[in-house]
């Protein structure tokens, strides 16, 4: 592991506290499979995490998701430990967490859990991990939630704005520009397990598809740098996964094609699900979308939360006391 | 079928006539199989154009390929008759062709064929189709040539530079900006058949290869518009397509390995072979590319030509007489 600074010094000393915010996050943005992700302004969890004397990590949680305290069982502390390890357990955290991003929402729960905690320690240790590191220890974290070492919530987190993961092998993580879009997401309160929702993907793809959804890649990649908002809304589409993990989301067609009827670009299911999201170009096509999704799931009866909110460029941040 | 301007006539009288350059293009360019294609500097093929009264084809050819002169089997012919059928058959036209890419070799020579004639010919008529009907049109010859009615070679030559095929059905071609490269090339002549290389390709292909290929294609793209060379080096990777079809093409391993060493960005099979192209930052690299490229092909005892060019930014070009 690379550190940003090879003659620097990590230093914090104990009762050093900082208090963040880590952004919720869509993975895959439809055509983009395991590689593409976006953070966002809202929701987010808040931590505040303090250097403390012996090596270890303690966990507190101020929310009601009876999350597990012990840190090799916890994914802010299995984070926690892959960083105290690279530190050669010279200081321990303790860390408080109130989630807000519900486990299971598809919205980067974990990826939160995992990533805050690296990125508000590393700001107490003056920064000495590079945003890749955390990236690597924030992976573990992610591990343990979903039993597989992916990055596409974690990028976006730690590096904010839309990242891709070009490869994992070694990891290369790159910022992609784009113009201003507001993100309507609902998060109907059904559970979708990410173990499951991977498991039902076939393992082999037509090559005819493949050609198709990469198409669609590199013509989202291009409508995001070029900031042209039409060629955003022609290539989100997804001829692979989307079709089959569809099925598992009641209402997900009905949202689709109505949000795009209320103006907006297009979406898809955020990361597994079961939460949808829309991407529109402004306020008033997004809120237009958050009425949308009201309607369908009130009508089918299943709770639901919406959020219309924008893309958040700083990924996880300092906040105030 | 579109036109730029509904109220516009098409006018050219008999007599009228017109030269152009009809550039070689590299299809794929690694990992956007299908998607994906670059136009050239260096090959390209001449055409003269004439408009005739009489609604019919006439085709010569100055070069010695013993391509058939019959319209209906000639790809610039079909092209013609595409173009033609839109005009309601008012006029004719008499083409003159002199081929310097040769068939077979991998560097677009029946999308030139294709795109040249129609290019000059919307050229005398005051440009009366788009570049999309030009390409539709075009397609019809390349249908003749490969069997399949792909655009990957025929966009970039009536477009110029890189373009992206984002789908097909309906027709999206992207312009993808991109900073200057070199481009070298080495042709072997052994025939691979571009009917063959499809042929062999799986039908079926992993998931996790695709997700290395969309990566790879998303890196690609971003790396180009970012005028990032180092990303568009290491995104030039193709775990699909490449493994299969380079065991038709003699040297290939030692090509793109040498190339890379002598300073190329990397690159691959040119469309479906068996010529091979490496993108390099500066003239420098790419004369030493194709130092190597000579070297493995007078080793093995295969007859080659090389060329060391650039990519070529605005597509079919008129020529003074």
């Amino acid at each position: 592991m690379s550190t940003n600074n090879e003659t620097k010094q990590a230093t914090a000393k104990p009762g050093d506290s900082i208090k963040v915010h880590a952004p919720g996050t869509v993975a895959n943005l439809v055509c983009g499979f395991d590689i593409l992700g976006l953070a966002l302004n809202e929701p987010c969890d808040e931590m505040e995490i303090k250097i403390i004397e012996e090596p270890k990590v303690i966990i507190h949680h101020k929310d009601n998701y009876n999350l597990p305290l012990e840190p090799e069982k916890n994914v802010c502390g299995v984070a926690l430990l892959a960083m105290m390890d690279k530190l050669d357990n010279k200081f321990g955290f303790e860390l408080t967490v109130t989630k807000h991003i519900k486990p299971g929402s598809g919205i980067g729960s974990s990826a939160a859990s995992a990533a805050g905690p690296v990125v508000a320690a590393n700001k107490l240790l003056g920064n000495y991990f590079s945003n890749e590191d955390l990236v690597q220890m924030a992976m573990f974290g992610e591990k343990l939630a979903s039993g597989v070492k992916h990055a596409d919530n974690i990028a976006p987190c730690i590096y904010g704005g839309i990242t891709l993961i070009r490869a994992i092998h070694p990891l290369d993580i790159i910022s992609i520009p784009a113009p201003p879009m507001y993100v309507t997401l609902v998060h109907p309160q059904i559970e979708v397990k990410t173990s499951d929702a991977r498991q039902i993907l076939k393992k082999q793809v037509l090559l005819k598809d493949a050609i198709k959804q990469w198409g669609n890649i590199a013509g989202l990649v291009a409508g995001f740098i070029k900031s042209d908002y039409e060629l955003i809304g022609r290539s989100l589409e997804d001829v692979i996964i989307e079709p089959v993990r569809s099925i598992l989301i009641p209402g997900f067609d009905d949202v689709k094609a109505q949000s795009k009827e209320a103006g907006a670009l297009g979406g898809g299911i955020s990361g597994s699900g079961p939460s949808i999201f829309m991407l529109s170009k402004n306020e008033a096509e997004a809120k237009a979308v958050e009425v949308v999704m009201k309607d369908i799931y009130e009508k089918i009866g299943i709770e639901y939360y919406t959020y219309v909110t924008t893309i958040n460029n700083e990924g996880v941040k300092a906040i105030g006391n």
